[in-house]
């Protein structure tokens, strides 16, 4: 069975071309993984997830460990198998899902306990029942447990915040189970503080993983304040090692980002935007509710080569969505995706030519000139 | 392009194995039309309706006529390339939704008055109407307005019922626009009388339509009184055109109603149990909701080949259901319309090779055996 490994193919500046070697198959990077909440990418079968271009997805540990239970997926054969996914598996730690609950959970050294948003069961999480748990579902890529610090934040208690989620994080590769083509990622914290991202990379360098993740971003802090964060992040994480960017994001995140040398990305954008008659299109977004959209006799995009673009109307698209249809969240969840699986193939060849500068720019013209009452 | 013809390719007792030609190509009979209520099989792609072995598809003239009305459609190009369902299309009348509205509407002899169940505005529905509406919608088979007789009825009742529909036929098809290809269907009344049965399907033959349905069935006189009634209805229809038994049904309906010369069927309910977790298998149904299937790690059907049973566990579609995710409905929607194109395979082949009988018993010691908490 394959090392797991990052080969990197070749560079443009910061941004980097290299490809994830797992004991599931490989994955292109840069690369944007769909994120499969509950073994599910909704609306979606696996087979039209890896027809978009997807090569690995996502999956929440929260969200199984409750439903069906990671020992009821380790019986069925893992999450792989249970969800019809042959290819790479990251799984997040379940921590971000479990700071969401507020009230419903309580902090200590230790872990979190809370209880469930289904039964208001009580449960535990920490380093080393997250790492277990991920064990079960046989995550390719584990996550450490970390705490997600909020925002805004004074710098004491990101500091505070921070070291804990270095404890964990030393506590989490402890209860790691080494296996040929799996791997961990530890994850960068100390939010918009360039000190303390600095000394967050130190230590989980020191610790030693897989590959490293920034987190704690696009949590309100604006755009420019990711890109300075990540301006001093990357730059302090081993350069043979993959690097992935949390829960980002939007196609001008993600450009930003590669620009900065991250080569993985998870977000519910497409997905979430999709069932919601939200649809990315070259240069932004539209609404397909729009009654502009009522009669209209053309594609979303007709350079998209997704189900929606290619068999549809605007019109027809409107029209589910108005009627309630489950086919619309299917066709626009579907079309989201492939739009950014493609934004990932243009900017890996635009980095493999050299040419990601010129790509960028490009990009960024489209952006500015796109009208969201014209599209 | 071709005319719109049944071709009789042979027969086995009662049941009759044919092909339909029309202009939007052809459909091997007996055929089962999935129901795409607004111009869409719910929750499902054409080309995966079509990769379930269906060859045509039903349109419901009510829902499109209020939503996105039947001159957009016009507009854009048709019901077929709205839906993109390239093959035929057949619509019913929108008589049989306006009834159901009860107080929201009010019956002539001149058609329905009725309200909106959008937005509550009024609207008329008479022969004349419900047939340009069709042609609006492009319908490869038009079926008259009828009224669909209520159950239980008095024979008196039943009997004015009926003659209104004959009335009606009678404008339906004076309104109808031949086309080369296309065609329309009348629809026998009377309930479960047998002498207005045969005087319906008189009045109908005399007019003289492209098919023959037989409406009013599967309304709540049981399988017993419907096969009956069958045995009066069919033998007095042209040998030499389709016969059409509308909103029926489970499959030992169907089996029956072959068994009677029927060669057209279509349901909700393939697609509305799917959306509820409910799923034909050999001899019976299941409901995967159900607790004993929660670690059950093995398919639905090891004999079927749609996509829930090649590529999940019971479990799995199990967890989807009980997790809410959309893959559950679209999922066992795919399987019951793969079950009952199935169906329809296998008794198109039965018929062929004379041996409908044993399939008629063979499928019926199933049903018999067939436990439900087991299978």
């Amino acid at each position: 069975m394959a090392e797991f490994r990052f080969e990197l193919l070749g560079a443009d500046g910061a941004a980097r071309r290299g490809r994830l070697h797992t004991a599931h198959g490989t994955a292109e990077t840069p690369a944007f993984m769909p994120v499969g909440t509950a073994g599910t990418v909704k609306g979606m079968l696996p087979e039209h997830v890896a027809g978009t271009g997807a090569e690995i997805v996502l999956g929440n540990t929260y969200h199984l460990m409750l439903r069906p239970g990671a020992s009821r997926v380790e019986a069925l054969g893992g999450l792989h198998r249970f969800m019809g996914w042959p290819g790479p598996i990251l799984t997040d730690s379940g921590g971000f899902q479990v700071m969401s609950l507020g009230s419903l959970r309580t902090m200590s050294e230790e872990g979190v306990t809370f209880r469930s948003h289904i039964d208001g069961s009580a449960h535990k999480l920490t380093p080393e029942r997250s790492t277990a748990i991920q064990d079960d579902l046989d995550a390719t890529i584990s996550m450490v447990l970390d705490e997600c610090t909020p925002w805004p934040v004074e710098e004491a208690a990101a500091a505070d915040s921070m070291r804990l989620s270095m404890r964990w994080a030393e506590r989490s590769r402890a209860a790691f189970r080494a296996r040929p083509g799996y791997g961990q990622f530890g994850i960068v914290q100390g939010s918009v503080f360039p000190d303390l991202r600095a000394e967050s990379a130190a230590a989980l360098g020191a610790i030693g993983f897989e590959g490293y993740a920034v987190g704690g971003l696009a949590v309100g802090e604006g755009q420019q304040a990711m890109f300075d964060t990540l301006d001093v992040a990357t730059p302090a994480l081993p350069d043979d090692k993959p690097r992935y960017l949390m829960g980002v994001g939007r196609p001008s995140d993600i450009v930003g980002a590669v620009a900065r040398g991250v080569d993985m990305f998870d977000c519910v954008l497409p997905t979430r935007s999709g069932r919601t008659g939200k649809a990315f299109v070259p240069g932004g977004e539209l609404n397909i509710r729009n009654a502009r959209h009522a009669g209209a006799d053309r594609p979303l995009d007709p350079d998209c080569a997704c189900p929606a673009c290619r068999g549809f109307s605007r019109a027809y698209l409107h029209h589910l969505f108005k009627a309630g249809e489950m086919l619309g969240p299917i066709l626009l969840t579907w079309h989201n995706l492939r739009h950014f699986q493609d934004l990932m193939r243009d900017i890996r060849t635009a980095v493999e030519g050299g040419g990601f500068g010129v790509y960028r720019r490009d990009r960024a013209a489209a952006e500015a000139a796109f009208d969201p009452h014209e599209a």
